[in-house]
This record gives structure tokens, C-alpha cells and sequence, in this order.
């Protein structure tokens, strides 16, 4: 019953990173390492390659830069299929900083990007693949995109870019399953030379049904991460995917280990999952921030003047 | 763009008194009934009519039984279209504590059933409709239903029931959209004279999905609870439906409010939603009474022998 080209990607650090600036302890993320290797996950996605000329260390942690030396010594010593991938943000990376793939334990680069930016993307992916890496596309916030750029956008990437793979974002956790459909069947459509994905968030608790949309018509490509951490409303669960896959190379019991030994008590110390007002902005489908600066306020539990203030936004 | 036909009920006190033995106090139960009425929400079922002969009204609280007393003071001085609605097990009824509709606060009464009791169900949907209730079954633990037996079911339904409706319950949460879909169109297809609705359990994080994959392929009644609030995992959140759906009659705004000032401190007392073993029985289709044992255990956290033990039963 499986389908064999399905890549289950894991990116618990580099999504979870956006909750506590990407500083995660390294024994924290060699046990995720660890966890998603014996569970045979395809790729795991550790953080941001930016560049220090724009960010200071003393700001953010480590997996804001994923510097070579760093992820050798999160992969030391452990037995693992799983690729590392790091992400790359339009006009943040310095492409200097970026070894060649051969010297590097980093297997794959997605370049994430706005439909606006698709030529600075294209540029950045075809000098990493140049480079020796594989590489995806990410198309954020692809709940607010025009038709007809994102058609531009796909032609466009299907004749000039190397990217194996190019996914949908819903970076605000706004679709539903139909439109889900349309954005994922028209991908598959336009993009005939390569792999579609899907990175979803779970702002209204959908990100796993989009996922399981998304695979329905054929994305081959699968973001999740563990116990669903990720910035705001989190992500797609790892451990309800490998559930639902029955791919046998799959095994659930080092996720339901990791999540009871690290999850249980991380989700203490920082907040995530589904949250009111980071409901609410995906229902409007808006960025969480503004729900983010709620959580932190002394008004945190206020939905209904949260969500006032989002609707009677004057937008003429 | 919103389908008229569509009823919402509202179950958060039904589902969510499996939770504490129906004990919710009566200020509690009338400020629901408030927010739902206020949201326009078509139903609020407050809980169950057990037959005092069987349980105990020492054990258990109010909402097992309903009486109309009871009921007369949750929704007194309060204005509402919100019609109020009892479900009633198979073999735990008795009928002669069910008064003539005309005297009852209650408008509906739903039964629920197995497809085993499906003629003990038509029997009582038959006896209340003749009482003059709006009456509904409630076809429970559907994933495990054999389909010649689902379709003989269905087709006696069609045949013999007086029913307005007939629910998909999937009480393991277990349905992922697939099986929804298949499902609600085979109910749709034999049920030409009813309606059809979902009830969906939270175990896997796609109730609401689900809830949508119904209402994509003609599901007209809709179950959903406040914050999600019910048994294991819960429900389909009631914010994230009226969300979803675009008939201006629903409210969003009292049912925000519910949330912060009710439903944020019970989650201090009574604890339901995304919690691993439940996934793991969703997973693995099974009820989640060994979930809810173990969650009220010291090893409440101990995922992956759990794991183990419900798949390593031997079932030959």
C-alpha cells in the first residue's frame, strides 16, 4: 500500500528554532537526531544558514548559522540514513559561506521564498545544486498568492531551476483541504520534471489532514516534526504521519520515545500547538505574529478583542 | 457561498460529561447554553437519558438522566433558537421517563447505536418520533462496521427508521479523509430520504478535517464541542467549524469568549485533547478506554510501551 518516492522530512529544530531563536542544546538535538534516524526518516532539517554579517551570534543560537563544524558534532557517533538539510531564506545567506556539498555533512539546501522573489530563489538554488547539494523550493505564505503569479511562478521554476522538489507553504495554517487540492494538483500540473511537497502548519489542527490532502494528489515531499513543535500553532506531527504511512521502513516507537523523554518536558518551558489566537489568524488568514505578541502579552487569553482587532482592520 | 442546510450541534456537555460522570454544575451548563444560543448554533445536546434503574444518580451527575426539570433551569430567562437535544443508548432507556415532546424542553433525541443494535435503535427512534421528537441515530464505532453489514443497516434505515438523520460516528478516531469520503457518499447513496451527519473524534488531529471531508460530499449535520471539549481526545472544535463555514447566522465572537473565561481554567481540572496514547489507539483503531486507564496511572507517560502492548495483543 505505500508509494516508495514518498520523503518524510523532519524539521523539528529548524521549525521549533523559531520559537526560542535556534537555540536548542546540542544534546537535545543529537537526541532528535538520533530518534528520527532509527525511525528511518528521510531527512532532517536542523536550521537557518544565514549569515553573520546580518545576524549576531550573540543574538541567536547556533542552528541560526548551521555552521559545518556544529552538525558534525551533532551526527558523531550515531548510525543514520537520515540527510541533514539546512534552510536558506531569499537575501539573508551569504553564498560564501556555503562550502561545497563534498566537504560538507549537509546533504540538501531548500531555499525558502515569497512567489515575489522566485528569481532571487531560482538564482540561490541553482548555485547550491551547482554545488553538489540537492534542493527544494519553499513557497511561503501560498495561502496569499495571486493566481496568476503563482502560475508564472511554477512555469518559471519547471523551465530555469534545479530544485528537485518544490513546496507549497501554508505558513499561516489557512488552507483547507480543497483548496489544498487546487494548489497541489496544479503544481503537480505545471512542474512535470519534479517532486511537489507540502509544509504545513496547524493553526485550525489541519496541518496532518492537508498533509494527508496533499498525498491524495500526489506530493511526495512531507514536512513534520515531532509532537508538531513549530512556531505558533506548530506543524504537521511526525509521529501521526509515520502512523498514517505504511511505508515498513517507517518506525513510530523512537518518536513516542523522544516525545515522552524530551517533548513532555520541553513543552513546559516553551509554548506551542493549537492556541486561540493563533487559531484565529489562520481562520483570517493572517501571519501568527500578531497572535504571537498576544501570547506574550498580559492579555493572552482576550480572543474575542483579538480577534475585533483583526477584522476591523481597515484595509482600503 | 454557505450550504442553508447545514445544522450545527453542539455536544460539548454530552461528550465532555464522559469526561466527569455528566457533573458539570448548572452555572457552568447555562453559560454554554448562553454562548451557543448566542452563536447561533442549531442544537446543544446536554447530555444523556439513562434510565435511574441502571446508574445511579449517587455516581453520576445530572446530565445522565435529563430530566426535564433540570433542563427547564439551564435554559430559563435565557433567549434562544438553540434547540435542546438528549441522546439515548440502546438497552439503557426507559422509554416510559420519556414524556410527549409537547411537555419536554427537549426537541431531539438522537440514539445512539452499534450496527449490531440497529433494530433495538429503530425501535426506540420510532417510539420517540411517535412521541413527537425530531430524532436522529447515531451509528457508533463505524470503522470497525463489516460493510455488508453497514449496507443492510443502511438499508433498513432507509426503510423501516423515522429518523431525520443519520450520523458516521467515529468513536476511535480513527477515519482518516479516504474512509470519510467513502463513508458519507455510500450513506448519502442508500439514504435518499435523510439527511446525513458526522460526529468525529479528535484522536489523530482530524476531526475537524474530517468533519469538512463530510460536509465536501453532502453531510448536512454536524457535531462539534467547544474547545474540542470531550472524551480522550475530544471533538471537532465548535470555534474552528463556525470558522469554516460561511452562513452568517453563526457567531464566532460568544463562543471566543466561552473559551477564555470557562474552558482555559477547566483545562486546570479535567484533561482531554491531543495526548499521545490516544493518538496511538486512533492509530491503531481501537476504543480508548486502555488510553484513559493508563492516563490515570503513573506510567501516563510511557508511549512507547503502550505502543507495544496494544499492538502485540494476540487476536488469533
Amino acid at each position: 500500500m505505500f508509494r516508495e518516492k514518498i520523503k518524510v522530512l523532519d524539521c523539528t529544530i529548524r521549525d521549533g528554532g523559531l520559537i526560542n531563536n535556534h537555540d536548542f542544546d546540542m544534546r537535545f538535538v543529537r537526541e532528535v537526531y538520533k530518534a528520527v534516524s532509527e525511525a528511518g526518516v528521510d531527512y532532517m532539517e536542523i536550521g537557518y544558514k544565514n549569515s553573520k554579517k546580518l545576524f549576531s551570534p550573540k543574538e541567536y543560537g547556533k542552528w541560526k548559522f548551521c555552521e559545518d563544524d556544529d552538525l558534525h558534532k551533532i551526527i558523531e557517533g550515531i548510525e543514520s540514513n537520515t540527510k541533514l538539510s539546512v534552510m536558506v531564506d531569499v537575501d539573508r545567506v551569504d553564498v560564501e559561506d556555503v562550502s561545497p556539498a563534498k566537504n560538507s555533512p549537509v546533504k540538501m539546501i531548500r531555499v525558502a521564498t515569497y512567489v515575489k522573489d522566485i528569481d532571487k530563489a531560482i538564482y540561490l538554488v541553482n548555485h547550491f545544486a551547482d554545488k553538489g547539494y540537492e534542493t527544494t523550493v519553499n513557497i511561503m505564505a501560498i495561502s496569499k498568492a495571486l493566481d496568476n503569479e503563482l502560475n508564472e511562478c511554477l512555469h518559471q521554476l519547471e523551465k530555469e531551476c534545479a530544485a528537485q522538489a518544490v513546496y507549497i507553504v501554508d505558513s499561516y495554517g489557512a488552507l483547507y483541504q480543497e483548496t489544498t487540492e487546487f494548489l497541489i494538483k496544479k503544481a503537480k500540473d505545471i512542474l512535470k520534471s519534479k517532486e511537489v511537497g507540502i509544509h504545513a502548519h496547524n493553526n485550525q489542527q489541519l496541518a496532518f489532514g492537508n498533509t494527508i490532502e496533499a498525498i491524495i494528489h500526489d506530493a511526495n515531499y512531507l514536512d513534520a516534526t515531532v509532537f508538531g513543535l513549530g512556531r505558533a500553532a506548530g506543524n504537521c506531527p511526525l509521529e501521526l504521519l509515520l502512523g498514517f504511512l505504511k511505508n515498513p521502513k517507517f518506525d513510530i516507537r523512537p518518536i513516542l520515545d523522544l516525545i515522552s523523554n524530551e517533548f513532555i518536558p520541553l513543552r513546559e518551558k516553551i509554548e506551542w500547538g493549537y492556541i486561540i489566537p493563533y487559531a484565529i489568524t489562520g481562520i483570517l488568514d493572517e501571519h501568527p505574529r500578531a497572535a504571537m505578541a498576544l501570547r506574550g502579552s498580559d492579555k493572552k487569553e482576550n480572543y474575542r478583542e483579538f480577534y475585533e482587532s483583526l477584522i476591523g482592520a481597515d484595509e482600503e
